[in-house]
């Protein structure tokens, strides 16, 4: 059995919106990157995976933030596994600042896709050659929920473009995010009241496709569904506590 | 007189494009990330200027890059002031990778914008108290061109959103550079051939206003120019050696 992993990040000028708190894009980010830093470096990361035609594919992802930490403010991200099983991976995350509170919380379930066939690989022979860098530690939060059918009160569309994607010339994931709080009002993205996003990603999203986002607003909560001319990308709801 | 800055980046998986090198936009976010931060350090930053009310505002910017980085890839930036007068202060930046290639260089120059009037300061004070933090070294390029009005080939919209806009409510310098980027072939964005960007940032573009994103393309150069129902915003000129 292994040990939790830590990453160190600051915020930067970048990442702020003008509250000058860290957006939760840009957290969202910064967790990703450490599951692709990570992965990386323990010899499992999308490099690897390529020499074997396959990649890494997100399917779940839910986040929990306290609070959005300040400009140049420094945290600490520790990233655990400690599930695999035949169809995914699950890859935990905390936040935490330099007083040693943990602001944020991060649970992801990770596939295996064939470049090729585009369909999710078994991981069982992967299972057994990783086993030991599996930590024995619960993860931080519940597992990301099942996001109910959107009933939209607003639309917007947007095409894919090139700075939307990503290595695998998929949209981005932190750009699902973006396009759905920028349906928010502008004075509830300001508030840093504690928030619970949960995704599920089912289909990917190519360049030049024109997408399709709906949001239902409530009022402790938001549902999102981005769509393409083929079919349902992404389900998410952003909840306010 | 002081000597160059030096801050340690490398490129995460969220910066590449599916080339798996840094975008361009990526790598001026770090430009930029490192001015901000050098800013802060050495007591001039934007949280000093803001209590007496004033910001700084990016009025010119130019790079050359001749290799995007790849993915892991670790990269030293160095960053110095040369430069201070009444209106302007140039900041400049190289780019070095662990072998000590030097493979992307920048010039920017800064106005200080008083938050209330929105008009530029006169940084005479300035300038003294911050004489000691001058670095006697010239500008790795040439200074950032004036570009010329635009001959619109093609057009796109854009309504300016909470992820789009920074710490000042202005649409973000980077998000400027994706919009025209985005309105290129992706074969010439795959290409990895050395190129020169210049900016001139004419007026500030503010939440929910709709912006025109305009392109001319040459053979070797592109021209555009973005502007919202007021004024002109920012005309560059991207540059292909």
């Amino acid at each position: 059995m292994a040990e939790k992993t830590f990453y160190q990040y600051s915020v930067t000028p970048q990442q702020v919106d003008f509250t000058l708190r860290a957006t939760i894009p840009s957290l969202g980010d910064d967790i990703l990157a450490t599951a692709g830093v990570d992965a990386q470096r323990k010899g499992f990361g999308v490099d690897t995976l390529n020499d074997s035609n396959c990649t890494w594919v997100l399917s779940r992802f839910a986040m929990e933030i306290d609070r959005r930490p300040k400009q140049y403010e420094s945290y600490e991200v520790a990233t655990w596994v400690n599930g695999w099983n035949r169809m995914a991976s699950t890859r935990n995350f905390t936040l935490q600042n330099a007083e040693g509170e943990i602001f944020a919380r991060a649970v992801s379930l990770w596939c295996v896709l064939d470049l090729t066939t585009r369909r999710a690989v078994d991981m069982t022979s992967m299972v057994e050659a990783c086993r030991h860098l599996m930590v024995d530690d619960p993860s931080p939060i519940e597992m990301p929920r099942k996001v109910a059918a959107v009933e939209p009160q607003r639309t917007e569309r947007h095409r894919v473009v090139y700075s939307d994607i990503d290595f695998n010339r998929h949209m981005n994931t932190m750009r699902y995010i973006c396009l759905m709080l920028d349906m928010l009002p502008i004075e509830r993205l300001a508030e840093n009241r504690p928030v619970r996003l949960d995704f599920h990603f089912l289909h990917e999203c190519r360049y030049g496709q024109t997408l399709t986002i709906a949001c239902q607003e409530f009022d402790e909560y938001a549902l999102f569904e981005i769509a393409s001319e083929e079919a349902v990308a992404v389900r998410a709801r952003i909840e306010w506590r």
